[in-house]
């Protein structure tokens, strides 16, 4: 096992793996920016040093800061978390050129992966279902034009180096073609250094499920079911849940199947999970996999009672996986949702300042990863997620009305800071989320007045309007 | 079901049974002192009433006070917590003359078990095995030596309306036997207005584990297995485990099943305990029932994932139990902490002040059941119970470290304000508690050193040492 495992990345993921090191007795070491000085991380983990200023670029993305951080901490493994270098395959193999463990995939696996393109064609080949769509990157407009005749419309423009919901454009109509795929072109290359973009066709109304999957070195993979993602905004994760609501267990299970049949034939070793979208007729299709942890892997580990943090580090450090798939069993139902600090009231514009007040949810069944402590200055150089609100109950009604007392009973106080907690709320009380026949689309459906609700309203206004409006 | 309820109690428990009235849709309305007008209780239920000042005989345990608030608020059942009116059948009679729902057992029954010695010699007529002792109340000097000289020494003299670990001696040697006798009587009248002690056969080397049960009042009752209570300090309960550690399976379900057929032998309607000694050889007896729901109920909820308050109100409101025993299955190991605002390095005195910085800890599959936040007052005039923090794992191993980090990472701080956090640390760390080889005596054998650690040591210096010496 790891002696010394160097985390980074900063906010509630660093605090997430450091508490994972601790439980197994691993020294943490915590990296931060100089805007990060008084990070939660750094006081869980064992030991911080700073790598330089916000923005990440600076730090948290300067793969040449981490390493040199590792080496003088004596690290022998980097846990990426999620986001920044998690998935940069040059980055996993500068880390083995210092001898240092990365903790994910192996590189040339997360560089082929990362190729979402490249990645469909792979799970097509091992007889996933994909949706119909370019044979690779289109690279010019006359190929653009050449897929898009073939596969119809609406269809989506996809960034080859994409992830995180960002770098796509949905295309409904012929004439649009052109400037999409420019303007999706010039995103890619600004958002990921990499301009190539591919084609599919694009399902309007379709449920978000993913497939989480762990794999040691040994040649076990084993999956731990699903978890349904569709409650987005502009292709961002809202508030995450397992099992997947009102689909049949049949649908499901197949899909976990088709997951861990793909991580085999790839090779695959850690943890990932593979992203699937369902139509209104219950069909799925593959769209990409994730080569790392990610935000809503809580809601797995409440259903199965298993770590996945824990296990994650275990398999980098080439130990065998403790569980078979017939040890996979999971009990009842988790929800998460994601606490933001931003205004729904002004286009969920990100808000930031010190919180005067911060007093996470409790009691039973009721989860906070989160980062954040009264005193503790939101920054504006991150993203906007300040803590997550997990809970588990043994059905999905009694896990709603758990997870919108946990959100009434959050405070989060601050001069200038917003913070979605009032927004979830009211996608909880939502007639269509409630039945779970909503698509990713639930939330573009909302009205302006479920968007922002009155304790928005009444807090702009000043007013206290007792647990509910405080958060 | 229920409309309204008011909660008679203070501090964690009130906030726990505001969270499930909340979630059961059910309107709470918190009841408070002068010196708890800023309790967390009152943010989370819907409304709140002021009921006198402290002390408790003022306001929590003045059965006037409370029913005035609970007619004035129009509630229809009063959820009485633990202690102040939890065990008053006098009380429960008075609710039943206002016609509102006394969320507990049939006040006769209370009443019944409310004589320890009554209950001892009840639950031997049902074929519980319990310790020789006296044939109910000890009534006089002369009956007291006869009874000594019948059972043999040690024996311990107990208040008949005992109870939370007060009003009882232990006596050694029979030169000691009317001095104690005369005290316990004294300290019985002081502490429950009523002078009346037994006597039983006392067991030194013991491990002190209760079954939870829970019946309806349609003629079910289920058994949500055993909690090991055995880390006590001066009868007072400092760590809560299940299940029961190094104990057979075989023993812990023939326990189980004796407080069941118990409870149905009585008629039993309710959340209650069952508590037991097990002696060095594996011998158990019944000790007696605790007729409310218990401080350590959390461990028995994450092991069975049923919230036990939200189904102690439904039996109480007359629904049926909605679980039978084959429905009850625990998966892995909860442990539960009592985080006290004492100071371990002044013989547990209790210390008080304002708490300028608390952060509960979180992440995975650790629960925080509290009413203190950053800016409380921790009033002098009540318990010392700040926190209950309660860990889950699949095994015993994983729940202590689990525990270990949950206790590092809590940060209490407050001028004045000293907790047990580390001192609970040391408990975890003790090689004869991880082995499960401890008994009750365990606080009482370790040694000053452990008691009060190297950080509570630091801290009165005024030094600063990470994490572990924070809380």
């Amino acid at each position: 096992m790891f002696k010394r495992v160097l985390i980074a990345n900063r906010g509630e993921i660093a605090v997430r793996v450091a508490r994972a090191c601790r439980e197994l007795g691993i020294r943490s070491i915590a990296v931060h920016s100089t805007a990060d000085r008084d990070s939660e991380a750094l006081r869980l983990a064992d030991e911080a040093v700073q790598i330089g200023p916000a923005p990440a670029r600076r730090s948290y993305l300067d793969p040449a800061a981490v390493i040199s951080a590792a080496l003088k901490a004596g690290a022998d493994a980097i846990h990426p978390g999620y986001g920044f270098l998690s998935e940069d395959p040059d980055f996993a193999e500068i880390c083995g050129a210092y001898d240092i463990t990365f903790i994910g995939p192996p590189a040339p696996l997360m560089r082929e992966l990362g190729d979402k393109a490249r990645a469909r064609a792979m799970m097509a080949q091992a007889g996933l279902p994909t949706l119909a769509g370019s044979d690779g990157a289109v690279l010019d407009e006359a190929t653009a034009e050449e897929v898009a005749a073939r596969i119809g419309f609406p269809l989506i423009i996809k960034a080859v180096a994409g992830g995180g919901g960002r770098g796509m454009t949905v295309v409904r109509e012929p004439g649009d073609l052109l400037t999409a795929y420019r303007r999706t072109r010039a995103d890619a290359l600004a958002l990921f250094g990499d301009g190539r973009v591919y084609m599919e066709r694009y399902v309007a109304a379709a449920r978000h499920v993913e497939v989480q999957v762990i794999a040691d070195g040994h040649g076990r993979a084993v999956h731990l079911g699903e978890r349904d993602c569709s409650v987005q905004r502009r292709h961002q994760k809202l508030l995450e849940e397992t099992p997947a609501p009102n689909l049949p267990r049949q649908l499901t299970g197949k899909m976990s199947e088709m997951a861990v049949h793909g991580a085999r034939a790839l090779g695959y070793v850690g943890a990932g999970t593979f992203e699937f979208l369902v139509d209104d007729e219950g069909r799925f299709t593959f769209m990409e996999i994730n080569c790392r942890i990610q935000v809503e892997h809580p809601v797995t580990e409440e259903v199965t009672g298993i770590d996945l943090v824990q296990e994650q580090i275990k398999v980098a450090a080439g130990m065998p996986l403790s569980i078979a798939q017939t040890d996979v069993e999971r009990r009842g139902v988790s929800i998460e949702c994601r606490v933001n600090t931003e205004d729904p009231e002004r286009g969920f514009a990100p808000t930031a300042g010190t919180l005067t007040d911060f007093r996470p949810p409790g009691g039973p069944f009721t989860r906070v990863d989160s980062h954040a402590f009264t005193g503790w200055r939101v920054p504006p150089d991150y993203d906007s997620l300040l803590a997550k609100v997990v809970v588990w109950a043994p059905d999905r009604q009694r896990a709603l009305a758990r997870m919108d007392r946990a959100l009434a009973e959050m405070v989060v106080e601050g001069p200038g800071v917003r913070t979605t907690a009032g927004f979830l709320r009211r996608v909880l009380a939502d007639e269509t989320f409630r039945k779970g026949d909503h698509t990713t689309s639930i939330v573009a459906e909302m009205s302006e007045s479920e968007v922002s609700g009155p304790e928005d309203r009444a807090r702009k206004q000043g007013l206290e309007n007792g647990p509910g409006g405080r958060a």
